[in-house]
């Protein structure tokens, strides 16, 4: 198989790590090629407003308004509002830009009208001009939650934004996500998929809640399709946030074998960073070595391009 | 009757008006003795965000931080949420201050727990470092409904913000009025009140809401209190906003007459611009006549004082 126009990608993304590929990935395929499926585990509501950190951190980056600084919210955004929330006297411990409001609010407004998070996230894509499907992998209430020491269960973003993923993890589950269905638009996108790729996210925050949605995991282990994952690890070490620190704290290795037994049975390939070739290496899957650190947009788009030409020349 | 610190003092307000002479009220009377009830009728659900314009603008200007120039919003603020909306596609035909919507957010938000209107207004009284007491006239649905020529019934606030108040009125009437309920709070301001003080506010849109709840002009008309009101009329126009026209396409006269007319039955007294006084004039209540447009600080406490005076005069 070599791919061409007429192949489908399909790319399962998390936040800011995802969200870089997936833009390069948008520069190399038509939009009739890939499509993306998105995380919504860390999707919380905050004084009403319904949040989905994970889609809008690919929806701006796609959108190519994303702050450059930090890789999730918007560009040149300002806080003011909450500024007065905390002239109000609240704890005003999650970021929320001015801009990036709108998206709440708009996301919030279509929801409690009976529009589907599939349906908004279609609409708010088209309106900033991305024209690549971003799915959310479901539909239904799906949300991360972490088991600390130090506080007992945290909702996922507590833990994350709050706490700064300082404490400790035992645990990581997805409440709802046995009554959660995959949505057809995800179901038809991994059926037709003649390649798969696992972006460079967490593992255990990004994209474990995509393949805790019943059905996901299943239709990822019988598939047609070619399926890879790039390692987010460069130099043994995560990129940004506590992906290392999480699989060290779960007795997972730190290394591109832990990471190909973690996606055991869902991969053939995996793409590993050059400072980490010394690391343990698995010995059941291809491996592509290459430099994975994506800073600039041409690093996005270099790296998106070597690895579908790799996975094509893999399956010619 | 002479008002001393211990009279009590209740002022019906609308929006910027009325929040001017309340200004002026609050610097004069102690918070033990003047309680200010409020318009509610312009309130309405905007991209999910419940919305108090009127109870917002006496808060803001009590807690001197409305804007200057409009006398309602925040001084100094931002529209970066509406900049985005509007890059989403949407009509952003209602202003909304990035400031601002921290209130909005927080009053959604604790309406969706349940608490009442009331009890928020509190709140955020309290949060901005405001003493004297403002109560919604009602914690129920009630909502200024505008008979129109060229668009029909339309809501307060398109009639209002998005046409500008030009469309030619028929009618004005308030929906759920009669189900609408006057709080315990206000039952009892209203019972306690030696003095009532209706503000230059626009008497069909933001006076007439309030008197529409049931038993409120009941109590008014059975008081045992001195009762004022202040004409919104400056040398025949109202200083700003449609209370001339709208009065005129009612068949209301726009004089202190007019405005007599209106309070029938509620008042004992009328404050008028010495401008004015050689329009027609009432010659069933008692008279002053003074400067009554509110430019400067020293404006409003200068006629709050001498509204205060006069009635104590006429009453001791």
């Amino acid at each position: 198989m070599v791919l061409n126009g007429h192949k489908q990608v399909v790319a399962l993304a998390g936040g800011v790590g995802g969200a870089k590929l997936v833009y390069g990935l948008s520069k190399v395929l038509s939009p009739g090629d890939l499509t993306i499926i998105g995380n919504v585990g860390d999707d919380f509501v905050h004084y009403g407003l319904h949040i989905s950190p994970d889609l809008d951190t690919v929806l701006y980056t796609l959108a190519e308004v994303a702050n450059p600084i930090t890789g999730w919210g918007l560009a040149d955004d300002t806080r003011h509002m909450l500024d007065m929330l905390r002239r109000y006297g609240e704890d005003t411990w999650f970021g929320l830009g001015d801009h990036d409001l709108a998206t709440h609010l708009l996301r919030t407004h279509w929801l409690g009208q009976g529009h589907t998070l599939t349906e908004i996230t279609a609409r708010l894509v088209l309106a900033l001009g991305v024209a690549h499907p971003l799915l959310p992998v479901t539909d239904d209430l799906l949300a991360t939650m972490v088991d600390t020491v130090e506080y007992g269960t945290l909702p996922f973003q507590e833990y994350f934004v709050r706490y700064r993923w300082q404490p400790a993890v035992e645990r990581v589950w997805f409440q709802g996500a046995d009554r959660a269905r995959m949505t057809v638009e995800v179901a038809s996108a991994l059926a037709n998929a003649d390649m798969i790729i696992f972006c460079p996210s967490n593992p255990v925050l990004s994209i474990a809640p995509i393949l805790a949605v019943p059905g996901i995991r299943e239709a990822l282990e019988t598939r047609r399709a070619s399926s890879i994952v790039v390692s987010p690890f460069v130099g043994g070490k995560a990129v940004k946030g506590p992906a290392a620190k999480l699989m060290n704290e779960l007795g997972l290795e730190v290394s591109p074998r832990g990471v190909a037994q973690y996606y055991a049975g869902l991969v053939d390939g995996l793409v590993v960073d050059v400072s980490d070739r010394d690391l343990p290496l698995p010995d059941r899957v291809e491996i592509l070595t290459t430099r994975t650190l994506m800073q600039s947009g041409a690093d996005k788009v270099r790296l998106a391009k070597q690895i579908l030409d790799w996975v094509g020349s893999r399956t010619a």
